[in-house]
């Protein structure tokens, strides 16, 4: 018998009928959301408890296969990709809150809960988790990719939001980082460490969040400019002003047209930031005046206000489906995702670039982005049957990151590096790269924890 | 001729007079400011560049002796001494500011600036560095122990507030970490691991910083309570409202007396809150009305208001003083502090817990801290010549981190582990310092920098 069967066989034995291996649930699990070709795993196994996922280890470590976590199957870069087979551990049962503690700002949960159910489940104390990426992803997997969203230019990443982890290290050992202090200097930084490990080192069966208050008052509006670079300039200098925005965000006229279709919204088809602040009713009116003005000197117009909080979550549902409805654009298309990040003072000159060599795609390419952050994506909307297509895409990629880099920025702002940037990686962290991998050689010798990816 | 004599000689003959060997200057680089005894290294190397401090790693790695960092020596757990002797770098001639990017709201520096002087050359744009310790220490100092201060609670510690580092490995390679952009997915998080290591994985040369924009209006003051109590609920209040406080911090009746001797103040000698405010002038008065308001409900009083920036500065200065204010209540002595932090609804019950215990105490024992933030500081006043002293203040000590470990806190929410504090990382970290001590053999496989500390 081969180690994966020996491996399936001997999961067979722990978890009956836990454990798959029909082509339909292996296929399910062979990606994410990206353009990246299927690579379904030879098993999956549903774990139900920290308990579960490190016997499942265990037993893949005993016979050295390769194990890739998988939650909701969100990703954009191939992280759940099965590359080289291998035994998919799903945590997407794994959906306990497991405490609440709302006087300290913060939960603890199983890694499979998804952000949409997590605040479902907060309203009622008045309490929100704020990273948000578009999709309804688990917060596990948040944790693998070093997950943002909107309101990362108040609230940060998921960098800044989780105090503590549990992990199931490669061996099948359990340990716990952090706590639920606010700020710690007690040894390395293990939590740290994990977030964006995109399952290379162990996986993250729970964690302990950092929450916030739903503000007092909240109000939205979304602002047309007469250019992309006239958007951008306005999110320059309401960011250099430390105004406490909590929310802005830029879609090009491309990508408004496209969630106006998909969500029936109706928009002037114009580069347009979606700006959103949260404070005490008298701080939200001062910070909105002094963000209106900085966008009316720049040409900015149609102030629309989403005062009603269903107003509201239409606007922000649209902006979380814009990467559903670029590829609405075209039918049976898959995306390619950048996700450059620069420093904001280069953004405008960034996008600039980036437009001017996107005006030769034979493919739609909207641009949208978290700009507050300096981060934007363009999504590259191609036909996976052409494979010139994909090559052109890759090629419109490889120079936006080159472009980012030579800015001080990074080739990944939010979506990891996964199958899709390692080369990326490389030149970014240089030298960098060989420590990450002691530290991998170190924590995983075997090399089994999603083997493939990020190096 | 030794190990550590073969490798002074290296460095006399490279360095030539940068190297000393003085017991004047070995004394001087042998402790920092708490009481564990002095530990003299062998030589000094004073660098003052990347490159020099590369060099003397790779002649103390060829002759494996160990290699200590040194900055302002303004450390509390005994990072600097030299327990097992061999060369200090020192890094206090890097004093460098090698770039402000204003509009990025960033900076790079040498690991030698201090921020005093980054912060006196950074006003003229605008700009400040927000992490503030007690000490005037080094920058480089502050990544090792992943430092905070009291503008944590608005604007993070050094785990936050680090966007880059340039690292020189044990083995002389220079790397380096993260970049430009505010936010990154690329790759494990190196920046984060070095954050807070302490010295044991390489030496921090060169630091992007994140920088704040001086806000447009600033009011800070200063309000007595009945009781510890009260002070710490009112701060409960706030936290939990979301009230964006800039600073909330807690002094206790001795330590108010002690801060009132030593800086010429003359605030009433109660439990007292200093509260410091950064917004628009409407959010920051609106901020001002609504804490002004919990406080009164919980029996603060005599508010006062410090309006001008001169009175201000003295009274922030009076806050950073207050552990030199501590030690001078006694002549001779020298500082234990304590430095816990718990989640914030079991702070009020942690510090009068300690407070019991405190009562028993025989040296003094002001009580401030970081409150927003659930962290604290006891100054253990002791007389370093009576090891009696030592072995009371250490009690009370383990006492106090086990009682904040059990309430899911941590023995250290910025001063690090350092000597002091080896036995309570391993209690709070569980198996979580074996895969530490994976990572340091991984990158000093031959455990020559900092040996001693953290394990």
């Amino acid at each position: 018998m081969s180690r994966i069967a020996e491996a399936v066989a001997a999961l067979l034995a722990h978890f009956g009928a836990r454990v798959s291996t029909s082509a339909h649930i292996r296929d399910q699990h062979g990606r994410g959301e990206s353009w990246h070709p299927s690579a379904p795993p030879d098993a999956v196994v549903f774990a139900e408890s920290t308990e579960d996922v490190a016997e499942a280890v265990k037993i893949c470590a005993a016979h050295t296969v390769p194990i890739i976590a998988f939650g909701a199957g969100t990703s954009l870069e191939g992280q759940v990709n099965a590359v080289q087979g291998g035994v998919c551990i799903d945590l997407s049962r794994m959906t306990k809150v497991l405490a609440v503690h709302a006087p300290d700002l913060d939960c603890i949960i199983e890694a499979g809960v998804r952000r949409n159910q997590l605040n479902a489940h907060l309203r009622d104390q008045g309490l929100f988790f704020p990273v948000d990426p578009g999709a309804d992803c688990t917060i596990g997997g948040m944790v693998a990719t070093r997950a943002s969203g909107t309101n990362a230019v108040r609230y940060g990443t998921m960098r800044e939001s989780v105090l503590g982890l549990t992990m199931v290290l490669p061996d099948g050992s359990v340990i716990k980082t952090g706590g639920r202090a606010r700020k710690s200097a007690a040894g390395y930084d293990l939590t740290r460490l994990f977030i964006g490990s995109e399952g290379t080192l162990g996986i993250v069966t729970e964690i302990t969040l950092r929450l916030a208050a739903i503000p007092e008052a909240i109000a939205a509006a979304t602002v047309s400019f007469p250019s992309v670079d006239d958007a951008v300039n306005t999110v320059i200098e309401v960011i250099q002003s430390a105004i406490p925005v909590a929310r802005i965000e830029l879609m090009d006229d491309v990508s408004v047209a496209a969630v106006n279709a998909f969500s029936k919204l109706s928009l002037p088809v114009q580069p347009t930031l979606f700006l959103e602040f949260h404070g005490s009713s008298v701080s939200v009116k001062d910070n909105a005046a002094t963000v209106g003005e900085l966008a009316k000197a720049r040409g900015g117009s149609g102030f629309q206000w989403a005062d009603q909080a269903e107003d509201r979550s239409k606007l922000w549902e649209a902006r979380h489906k814009a990467y559903y409805a670029s590829l609405a654009m075209r039918p049976n298309s898959k995306g390619l995702a950048t996700d450059v990040c620069v420093p904001i003072s280069r953004l405008a000159e960034c996008i600039a670039e980036t437009k001017a060599d996107l005006a030769k795609a034979s493919m739609p390419a909207p641009i949208l982005g978290h700009v507050g952050d300096g981060n934007f994506h363009v999504v590259l909307v191609l036909d996976p049957d052409k494979p010139e297509e994909l090559h052109e895409a890759e090629a419109l990629h490889d120079r936006m990151v080159e472009r980012a880099q030579s800015m001080g920025g990074t080739c990944t702002g939010e979506h990891g590096i996964g199958l899709g940037k390692i080369a990326h990686l490389k030149r970014e962290a240089g030298d960098g790269v060989a420590l990450m991998q002691r530290i991998k050689q170190a924590i995983d010798p075997a090399g089994i924890m999603n083997p493939g990816k990020m190096f």
